[in-house]
C-alpha cells in the first residue's frame, strides 16, 4: 500500500491476449508461473509421472515402465452452448486430448465447478448431463468433483475445470521435445471449425448452419497411431487456442528444429474459410478442438497415416509438411504460387473465451 | 427456447448457499451433479482409484494393494490474501488435506488459474509464488497448469483450481462410511480460525491481529496417526466449508450410525468465541484449513492420540466424543449443564468464499 504512484511505468497487469494461446501467454506462463514454479522443459498439455516420481509406496505403485500421465484444463467458453458441443463435453474433450497428446489412455476424470449465483439450476443439469456423456463415450469415469458458488457478477455463468489421469500407452513417448529432422508432419483433419463456430454462435454471424465445433475425443486415433508407428509417433499435439500455427510453433522451438508445411495440403472447410475471411483471421490462428498434428518417423509415416484414415476422427488426415534443419522455432509456410512465408505464433488475442 | 413463461413456479437458479458446504449444497450435489454422473456412495472429498479402476497396460499399471487417490478442489476465497494465508497456500493445504484424508501421500499437484484481464501481474505471482513454496514444504511437485484468462467483470480476479494426485499408504483405508458404533472421536485442533480470519479480513472487523486462518498442510499427521493406528483409523475429514457441525453430519450419515460430542471439549480459542457472538455464529459451523476429526477404533484412540499431540500441527489434539448407536446421522452434543442439544448441518449460507 503506497500513495506514491509508480515513477515511470504503469502496473502491468492481464490482459486478455495472456489467455491466447500465444506468444504473449507463452511469456506470461515462463516468465511468471513456470518461474515461480521452478518448472522447466518443454511446454507440454500433461505432465508424465515414472515410477521414480511416484516413489515406493512400502511396495512399488508403478509396474516397470507403467507411466502415469496428469492434465488440467480450464474452461470458460462463451457461449457455453454452441453447435457441436457445449462447455460440459468439451471440458471433457479438451482433457481426455491433452492427455492423449502424451500417449495416454484416460482412466479417471475430476471436474470442479465455479458456479455464478443465480445460474438456472436447469443450465447446471444440463452441462453436467453433457460432460457425463462425454465421459461415458469415451469410456472414463467422473470419479470426483467440487462445486464453489460466487456471488452475482463475481463469474460469467459457469466455470469448467477439469482433471485427467492417465496411463500412458506401451511403448508410447510422445513429447513436444521428440521432433526431429525428416519427420513427416500429419494432420488428422481440416482445421479452424471450432474457432469460427464459437464466434458465430457468439455474435450471431449466421455461419451456425454451416460450422460446428469439431470438439471430439481423439484418444482412440491416437492409440491407433501409436499401434501403427510405436515410437516413431515422436510428437502428438492438439492445435487448440491460437491454432495450427502456434502448436507448431511450440514444437519446432521445443524440438530445436524448422518445420516447412505446404499451405494448400492443410485442409480448410470452405465455410470456415469464409467466415475467416469475412473476419479477417488466419485459419492458421484459429482453435480447433477435434484434430491433432504429428511427428512421425518417415519410416512409419505412411502406416500411421492409413491407421488414421481408418477411423472417422481421421478420415480427412494427410500429411502437409516435413521437420527440416534450420532454425529452431521457425515455421515456414510454401504457398500455391511456389513462395514461402513465415508462420508465426498468435501474439495477442484473436478472440478471447474460446474454450 | 419458448417464449411462453414458465406456469407455476420460478426457475430454479443457484443460490450462494448451494456453495456453503451445508445441506443446501448437498442437495445440489446429490440431485443434479452425482445424479448426472451417475455417482454414488458416500460424499468423499477424494476418490480412491485401485489396480480394477486402473486396468492393466500391458503389464499391470499398479503394484498389488497400491491405490491411487484423486481430489480436485476450486478455490474463490477473497480477500485472496489473509492473516494466515493467501488463495495459493489454501489452494496447495486444501488438496494435500482432501487426499491425506484418503490416507494418501502426495505425489503431484496440478494447478488451474482462471485471471480476470486487468489482475496485476505481481499478484499472479505472488499467489503462485506461495503455492510453489506450499508445494515445496509439503514436498510435492507442481507438475502442470492452465491459464485462462476472462473479460473484466467475468470474474473476481483469480480463481484457482487445484486437482492432486496420492498414492495410499499401506494399510490405509479411511472412508467417510467406515465409521463404526464405540469409535473414539478425536479433533486435532482448536475449530473456527479459518472462517473468522476471512471474515474479519473481508469486513475489517479488527480481529485480524489475534486471528489467523489454521491454513495448514495435514499429511504428515495423518501418516502420524495411520502409523499409530493403521486400519483402526476408521474415518478421516478435515472439516472446512460448514464446520465441524456439517462435517459430523456428513459422516454420521455415510457411516450409518450417530455421535456424541462433548460440546465443551471442543477447543473454541478465546478471540474465535468472541467473533463468533458478535457475529453471531456457531463455531461449530465456520470453516477450517487446518485441523481434522477422526473416528478412531477405541483400541488404538490412546495411540493415536497421543502421535497427534507429538507433531505441532497435532499439539492440541483431543478426544471430542463418540460414535453411538441412534439414528443414522444424527449428530448431537452434551452440554455443561448436561443437557443435549442437536448439531445440526448448517442449512444455508453462513459466509461465502470461504475457501
Amino acid at each position: 500500500m503506497t500513495t506514491c504512484p509508480l515513477p515511470h511505468e504503469e502496473t502491468e497487469r492481464v490482459l486478455l491476449g495472456h489467455g491466447s494461446g500465444g506468444r504473449l501467454m507463452a511469456e506470461l506462463i515462463d516468465q511468471v508461473i513456470a518461474r515461480e514454479l521452478g518448472t522447466r522443459g518443454p511446454l507440454e498439455d500433461a505432465a508424465v509421472l515414472t515410477a521414480a516420481d511416484v516413489g515406493p509406496g512400502g511396495d512399488p505403485v508403478l509396474g516397470p515402465g507403467a507411466d502415469l500421465v496428469l492434465s488440467t484444463d480450464g474452461f470458460v467458453v462463451t457461449p457455453r452452448f454452441f453447435p457441436g458441443g457445449d462447455i460440459g463435453s468439451l471440458a471433457v474433450h479438451g482433457t481426455v486430448n491433452d492427455l492423449a497428446m502424451r500417449g495416454a489412455r484416460p482412466i479417471a476424470l475430476a471436474l470442479a465447478f465455479v458456479v455464478e449465483e443465480g445460474l438456472p439450476v436447469e443450465e447446471l443439469r444440463l452441462v453436467t448431463r453433457s460432460a457425463a456423456k462425454a465421459a461415458q463415450d469415451v469410456g472414463v469415469p467422473v470419479v470426483t468433483g467440487d462445486t464453489k458458488v460466487v456471488g452475482r457478477g463475481a463469474a460469467d455463468g459457469l466455470y469448467v475445470t477439469t482433471t485427467g489421469l492417465g496411463v500412458r500407452l506401451p511403448g508410447a513417448r510422445p513429447s513436444a521435445a521428440a521432433g526431429r529432422v525428416g519427420d513427416v508432419v500429419l494432420l488428422s483433419g481440416p482445421i479452424g471449425a471450432h474457432g469460427t463456430a464459437i464466434l458465430s454462435a457468439r455474435e450471431g454471424l449466421g455461419f451456425e448452419a454451416e460450422i460446428a465445433s469439431d470438439s471430439r475425443p481423439l484418444h482412440r486415433l491416437v492409440a491407433a497411431m501409436l499401434d501403427a508407428g510405436g515410437e516413431d509417433v515422436h510428437v502428438l499435439r492438439d492445435p487448440t487456442r491460437g491454432g495450427l500455427a502456434s502448436a507448431l510453433n511450440e514444437l519446432a522451438a521445443a524440438s530445436g528444429v524448422a518445420v516447412e508445411v505446404v499451405e494448400d495440403d492443410v485442409p480448410v472447410p470452405r465455410a470456415v474459410a469464409a467466415a475467416c475471411e469475412l473476419l479477417g483471421l488466419d485459419p492458421f490462428h484459429v482453435a480447433n478442438e477435434g484434430c491433432l498434428v504429428a511427428f512421425v518417423a518417415p519410416r512409419s509415416a505412411p502406416d500411421v497415416l492409413a491407421a488414421m484414415r481408418a477411423r472417422p476422427e481421421g478420415a480427412g488426415a494427410r500429411a502437409v509438411g516435413r521437420v527440416v534443419d534450420g532454425p529452431a522455432g521457425r515455421v515456414t509456410a510454401r504457398t500455391l504460387i511456389g513462395s514461402t512465408r513465415i508462420v508465426d505464433m498468435l501474439i495477442g488475442e484473436q478472440l478471447p473465451r474460446i474454450c
